[in-house]
């Protein structure tokens, strides 16, 4: 039996609390937060759990071998470091951190330490999301782009831009959806209330070959759209997260490329269209948050590797840091650095 | 009654030759093409138009006062000088040139001779694009983003990119909705063919202050996408041409921003929401190409200039130049000129 | 503070008791339900709260003042009426009974008693819902029709009819949204597994004048649809419940009706055409059990009247009988009895 | 090459002289229409077509071998039997004549002369429609429903109601696409539009076993919605026509029956429900009524039979003529007599 420890009860916190008290190997003895009036809410939903606004006590308590970490970014690092050092596993909200630098430490500590180190990416754990991987691995042949557009009006977040909120959702489905990484980024952005980050901007990945992928963030969008199209040789994919049912759409649609016949003219079509039927594959229904606990549970059992792991979660980071440099230079493409193998 | 040549039967050859035949101040004399079987199916379709293959026919016709010009875009700067020198009134499809230069050339001697030179922007003729117009100019408040997806399979061109077929939509729709001109524009795109334009390209737009234009254009997109947000400090429009009535959503939503108090941390929310009211006005419902050819004639009747006058044409040509240029330097941002009054 | 049982912990129950436990004014004393493990489920969540197998526990509990029922149809009266008995106020599941005749008894030992009887007609207390009686009563004019589709796959009831289960709803939004009783109805219906209750059903209700209702429901439908048409010699409405924002659309359309001149031909249009603007109005997005319930507790405060009292249960269950009687009879129109009032 | 004539000139005329205009195998002879102005804009669409306004005309013409007829429904009957027994033949818009005698008198002469009897149930030769025949008979299992909503705003028709002239595509549609015929019907509606027909009415097609259709059609309503649901024991269909391209979805879904155990009480479910993937097939695109007017040609050539003869016009004029007996009395079911053979 697994005990945990949750920090933070604001917006995902109260989800966290629910998916442990109903995973089977798992117990919550302990929710952290800084506000008496988040855990007096805690308090009345669940009288049987501690609470506590000292972190220490969590680090100190040795019922507590796991802490799920969902305070803002800037503040992940300190608390996921000091819960490592103390010997407990960590499950961090997205992003890791709040820079490739301390993510990479995050990932030195839980190997030295042996812990499971995992990251909330919680698209990766959805049925929709396994499907595609499914069918980018195998049915769609050569990639040729990924555009995913994903906006809405707010949350504003005053420490983090759009990127780290929104887009890092992309990043996250992108890393495990594909099986090459990307080789530079470049991010335009702009921020429409004085003093604040970025709340739309327009990320590129540029991969080797000819695939490319863009990303459409913004909070200020009159409409909630969250609709990616993947388009590959053989087939292409639109995958809409707000469809209730049939999130995933496989088009088995392309062009197909004929010769030029010698003195055929530059009018005469090269490029020629195939259309054939569409197809919506039944997808699993679990919430995600639950499907990944249980694996972070398992894993802390087995000694497993989580699929977002801590490399995931600095992979992830190292992009979203060479956008934010990107956007400060009206798009310049940054290179990103083969990613080194982290001890 | 002002007589009229077609030149070019292709695709939009015969949306020109149907509409200019029901205009009540024209009359169609002459369609020209340099294929037989196309001029055969106008016979068939129009048997009291002439037929020609020789477009210098067109020019020495003393009873042809306007040409139309429907060809492939490297086409349209010969064909429209050759015509205005003989001192006919010229209307040009879409993008009225191959370049800056040459669409410069066309503006001038169309104002030397005192001819009415105008462009197919076919868009700002619609009953959506002219209502935006009017939102835009007067509803919206400060304009933050104009952002477009216009995607599709098909059909692929060969002598130009995506972003001179199908941006040249939005850049039309932008240069008459805004009246503010950008100041920069960075373009990123990939071919999937080889040896083939770009097929799929996004372009960002800078203007002054904090607006930003995005258009992402796309022609190996397994469904048709036709949507266009506009976000305003007052409101914000959701503009789908594919809905067969309620093309234009205006929505009564946006932030309002608060002060931020003395002591107050980062995580107090100083944006706030406001969502009302949406509503989708009543929309004229003219074909686009009908309405352009009429104020084309009445042009040339009143000696007016067409809201989408040469001027029009070579400022949305000078961007689709710069925009090629950054596309073949990886979304390098290039500086737009500001626009030189053409004599 | 009013003491509230919970009486059937199935499908309903949980959000009655989840919303029974945020009112401000009332407080959750127990919880029955038959099932051993429905109740240790209760025990899990709600530590706090009593469980009992035994109703006659909750009519004894002077701290007890209000009884929630969620239980299958046909317990309904024997509870609410023993509840009544008891001199508690009492809150059944739609439909509020299995008969009229049952439903007139509530209503006169409610009376008798002074104890506020409501019935969980939860549509009426949405926004949407709301909104449509308001444009219904002041901005349509003339109401020509209500048509509404509730369909789905599931959950197939094995006591009642789908009428029972999904028509209850349309009705019970015409009881409030309208100012008309219907006269007559007729339903026509088909099970599809053998001695099983009707899974599709056609209901017609007829109403003095030109008026007509109409009402499709379905267990057995591929997709999820939930939409009504209103139609009015001024304006006309479409609801459609599973958009996430827009649920009500007003249409500022119509037919303009000319006078036949003299001589003109029948096929000379009289009937004339009105388009104009969509609008969407703001709904208010409470959660409409949250709604009732507070208007429940307020009613016992106060000694009003609830919107969905017992008379508004006992007309629906009037028109579901009649529904019955006809569904049985090949969609024989049943007429409706002025309603009497009931003591 | 079989020589045409087409007779009405209204709203589907020009559809028909268009199509003949382009099939192979034809030629357009004459266009009929009582008015000079429409017969104006024939001759200066269609320079080398004769135009009439003489009927007579048409059947005196020995190079017309077909007519085409598209005038109000209440003139087909004279028109079609004239043409017939001036040994013409004949192709007939929807629905083939205003009572089931009329309709019984043309199959009759048809046969007679040998001559071909088409009626233009245009739906029939859709590539959704053909489809959806093929599913029915070989995919879906035992059919449960076909539930169709055909509705708009306009046009109103002044000779007959919106059953006769929306309802009649859904009854022809049902007449191909399912295998056995309906035994009774019943109808209900009403007309807003003082000494009008009906502008709204709902139809009820009883079959032999627990088969139901039925049809909402609808002049007055605000959206136009085109959406047809069949529920099979295997699968279910959703035809939406106003889909650009995925008009016919498929879906894997359904129910399943258990068996009862000894003493399983009437709350454990004894249905089970199946939710598999969705697919929607490729459709053929091409035009519904070039497609039967080729069949036609194609008919008189070979002495063959189209899909919509005579036969088929005839069993849907008996469910229209039927339909409009139970309008007239509240809905009550007309039985349907075993569909004679005509000689």
């Amino acid at each position: 039996m697994i005990g945990f420890a949750v920090v933070g009860y604001g917006y995902w916190g109260p989800n966290l609390v629910r998916n442990i008290a109903e995973l089977g190997d798992a117990r919550l003895v302990t929710v952290c937060d800084r506000r008496a009036e988040r855990l007096a809410l805690v308090k009345s939903r669940n009288p049987s759990v501690n609470i506590t606004e000292d972190f220490d006590e969590i680090l100190r308590d040795p019922d507590i071998h796991a802490v799920a970490i969902a305070t803002p970014v800037s503040s992940h690092f300190r608390l996921a470091m000091s819960a490592l050092m103390a010997g407990k596993h960590v499950f961090v909200e997205k992003p890791i951190a709040s820079s490739a630098e301390e993510a990479e430490r995050l990932v030195e500590e839980a190997a030295r330490r042996g812990l499971v180190l995992a990251v909330d990416h919680t698209f990766v754990h959805t049925g929709a999301v396994r499907k595609m991987r499914e069918l980018v691995q195998e049915g769609l042949g050569d990639i040729y782009y990924y555009d995913s557009v994903r906006v809405n009006l707010g949350l504003f977040q005053h420490d983090v831009s759009v990127v780290w909120d929104l887009a890092v959702h992309d990043l996250s489905i992108l890393d495990y959806v594909l099986s090459v990484r990307p080789v530079a980024v470049s991010a335009t952005g702009v921020s429409h209330v004085s003093g604040e980050p970025e709340n739309i901007a327009y990320l590129t990945l540029h991969f080797p070959g000819n695939l490319i992928a863009h990303i459409h963030v913004n909070w200020l969008a009159p409409v909630k759209v969250r609709r990616t199209l993947i388009g590959g040789s053989k087939r292409m994919i639109v995958y809409d997260d707000l469809e209730p049912s049939e999130k995933i759409k496989v088009y088995d649609k392309g062009i197909t490329l004929g010769k030029q016949a010698d003195g055929q003219s530059i009018y005469q079509a090269l490029v020629g269209y195939r259309t054939g039927d569409m197809w919506a594959p039944h997808l699993e229904v679990s919430e995600a948050l639950a499907v990944e606990l249980r694996e972070f549970v398992g894993c802390i059992a087995t000694g497993g590797t989580p699929i977002a792991d801590g490399h995931a979660g600095l992979r992830v980071v190292r992009i979203l840091e060479a956008a934010t440099l990107s956007l400060a230079q009206r798009g310049r493409v940054i290179d990103l650095e083969p990613a080194r193998q982290v001890a």
